[in-house]
C-alpha cells in the first residue's frame, strides 16, 4: 500500500497507557489514560480506547480512568470505541463502529461485529460471537461459544421504565438468530436454537429449537437436519469448526481431553 | 487525566457560531454557521454540529446555513451528527453516532440514544427518552414524557414508494417497547404502554397496554403490576422520578402545583 | 459558508487512486490505492473509500489494494466506508456511518441509506433504494428499481453456524418494507410488496402482496389502493417517478419505448 492506515496522523496515546510489543495504533486513534494493550494488537484508525466514563464531564481535571485491557493478538477495526473500565481477553475482533461501555467482562476469542452497542455491565464467556448491530443491554450474561446474530436485543426492565435492571442468561453453544428480542431475565440452556424473529419471554431449556413471539420450544435441536446432506446439523461443533478451539481435532475428542 | 478530549486538535468552529459561557467543544468536532450553543454545554469529540443542508453541495460558496440551536447544560456524546436547522432545549443529551436532520423541534431535557437516526421534520415534547437505535420518520410528533425503547422505528409512507408522508403520534407519558414499528399516521394516546415486538397498525385509546402484530388493546396499564412489588407500577410517573421534574416532590403533589 | 467541509485538513489521497474532474473530497477523508473517483463526485468529511481487506493487516507492506469504481456524480455522506474490491455505477447516493465490504457490484443511481451495512459479494441493479440501517449479508442479489426498507436484514445461513451461505434474491420493481428478515436462498418475484415486521421463509410469486410470519400471499399487488384517491397504487412505477428514469415521460410509454 502506497498509503498507510498506521503513520501516526493525529494518533494520540496516553503517557499513562501501556502498549505491547508489535502492537498497530491507526491514524486518528486516542488510546486514554490507564489503558493496556496487549501484544500484537492491530487498533485501526479512529478508535477510541479507554473512552472516559460519564464522570469525566463533571470534573475533566480530576478524573480518574478505570482501567482496560484488550487481550494480545486483537483485530479492533476503525470508529470503534470502547469505554474505560472494561477487560477483554486475547484475540478479540470488533467489527467497525462498535461501541462498548464500561464494565464488560469479556473472554478470549470473541468477536463483536459492526455496530454493536454493548450497554456495559455485562459478563461474555470464551468465543462468543455476535454478528453486525447486535444490542446488549446491562447485566447481561453470555456464555462460552454462543452465536448472537444482527439486530437481536438483550433487555433488562421488565415494567418500563424503573430501576429494576436483569439481563437475560444464555447459555454455553446457544444460538440467538436475527431479530430476536430475549425480555428481561429469560434463561436460554446450552445447546439451544432460537430461531429468526423470535421474542424469548420465558426460560428455554438445553438443546431446545425455540421459535416465535412468544417463543414455545417447538422440537429438540439434534433433531433439525442439516439443508444439503440430510444429516443431523446440531450440535453445531460436531459440524463447524472455523475458528474454534476443537479446529483440527474435532469437537468429541476435544471434550474427551478436557478441553 | 493525562489525555484530555478538549485539547483543541482540529477543532474548527465557524466565526458564525455563538457559543456560550463554560462549553467544552472536543476534538475533531466541527461547529458550522449560524449554531448557538448555550452555556455549560459540553460537545464532545468528533462531532459534527450544524451540518450542511443538501443544498450546500449543489453551491458550496453561496449556500446559507439555517441556524441550529443546542440548549444551555447539553452534552453531546462523540461522533454524533447534528444538522443545520433544529432546535433542541435545555439538558439535551446524546449518545454516541446520533444523527438528527434538519427541522426538529426538541423540547428539553430530552435524551436520544446511541445510533438514533432522525430524519428531521418532526417535534418531540420535554422529557423525551429515546434508547439506543431508534429510528424516527419524517413528520412524527412525540408528546411529553415518552420513552421509546430500541430498534423501534417511526414509518410515514402508507403506500410505499408515494408523494405521502405522514408520521405517527405519541401522547404524553407513553412507552413504546423494544422492536416495535409504529404504521405511517397511527395515534398514540396518553400512558400507554406498548409491548416489545408490536407492529401499531391503528390508533391506541389513553392508558392501553397493546401487544401484538398487529397491536390489540389487551388491558388497563393500571392493571399491571411490578414484579417484585405486586403493586401496580403504572401510571409510571407515580413510581419513577429519576431525572423527571417531579423527582423530590413526587408526581401528584408536582401536578396538583400545576407542573 | 464560512466554514468550508472541503478545506483539505487531514484529507489523504494515495498516489495511486484516480480522481475525476470536479471532484471533491472532504476533511479527514482517505482515499486509499487503486481507488476511481468518476467526475463530479463528492465524497464528504471522514470517509474511508478503498478500505484495506484483512489481508492488509497480515502485511500492511506487501498487501496491494483491489481496484474499486466510485461512478460519476455520486454523493458519498460522511463517515461512510467504502471497502476495496466493490464497483459502483453512476450516481451513488449514500448517507452516513454506511458499511460496504468487498466485491459488491452496485448499478447505477443506487441509494444506500445511513447505517446501511452490507457485508459484501451481493449484487444490486440499478435504481436500488435502500433505507437507513438495512443489512444485506453476503451473496444476496437485488434486482433493478427495488426499494428495502429500514431495518430490514437479508440472511445466508439455514443452519447457523455452518459453511453454507445462501442469499436471498430480490426481483425487480419489489419492495420490502421496515422491519422485515429475509431468510436464506428465498426468492421474491417481481413487482411484490413484502409487508413490514414480515419473515419471508419460502419463495413469493411476482405481483404477490406477502405478510406475516411466516409470510404468505394474500393478495395480488394491483389491488391494493391509494389511500387517499381509493385508486390502485401498483405497480407503483405508474403512480411514482421520482429520480426515477422514466420521471417526466410515465413508465407506460418509457416501457414500450425499450427504456
Amino acid at each position: 500500500m502506497t498509503l498507510d492506515k498506521f503513520s501516526g496522523l493525529n494518533t494520540r496515546i496516553s503517557p499513562k497507557a501501556t502498549i505491547g510489543k508489535n502492537v498497530l495504533i491507526g491514524d486518528n486513534t486516542v488510546i486514554y489514560d490507564n489503558v493496556e494493550i496487549g501484544d500484537n494488537t492491530v487498533i485501526c484508525d479512529n478508535c477510541v480506547i479507554g473512552e472516559p466514563l460519564n464522570a469525566y464531564y463533571a470534573d475533566t481535571r480530576n478524573y480518574e480512568n478505570p482501567r482496560t485491557q484488550i487481550g494480545p493478538g486483537s483485530l479492533i477495526r476503525s470508529y470503534s470505541i470502547l469505554y474505560a473500565g472494561s477487560v477483554f481477553g486475547e484475540g478479540l475482533q470488533c467489527g467497525h463502529r462498535v461501541t462498548v461501555r464500561e464494565n464488560v467482562t469479556c473472554g478470549k476469542h470473541c468477536s463483536i461485529g459492526t455496530l454493536c452497542d454493548i450497554q456495559g455491565y455485562s459478563v461474555f464467556g470464551d468465543y462468543v460471537r455476535m454478528h453486525s448491530n447486535v444490542h446488549i443491554g446491562q447485566h447481561s450474561t453470555i456464555g462460552n461459544y454462543c452465536w448472537i446474530y444482527p439486530y437481536t436485543v438483550f433487555t433488562n426492565d421488565p415494567t418500563p421504565p424503573s430501576d429494576i435492571c436483569v439481563g437475560p442468561t444464555v447459555g454455553d453453544y446457544s444460538i440467538v438468530a436475527t431479530h430476536c428480542l430475549l425480555l428481561p431475565g429469560v434463561t436460554i440452556g446450552k445447546h439451544c436454537l432460537i430461531g429468526a424473529c423470535s421474542m424469548v419471554s420465558r426460560d428455554i431449556q438445553d438443546y431446545q429449537v425455540a421459535i416465535g413471539s412468544p417463543a414455545r420450544a417447538v422440537k429438540d435441536v439434534r433433531e433439525v437436519k442439516d439443508r444439503e446432506t440430510g444429516e443431523p446439523h446440531y450440535p453445531w461443533p460436531e459440524r463447524f469448526s472455523r475458528n474454534m478451539p476443537w479446529d483440527g481435532i474435532g469437537y468429541k475428542k476435544w471434550l474427551e481431553e478436557g478441553q
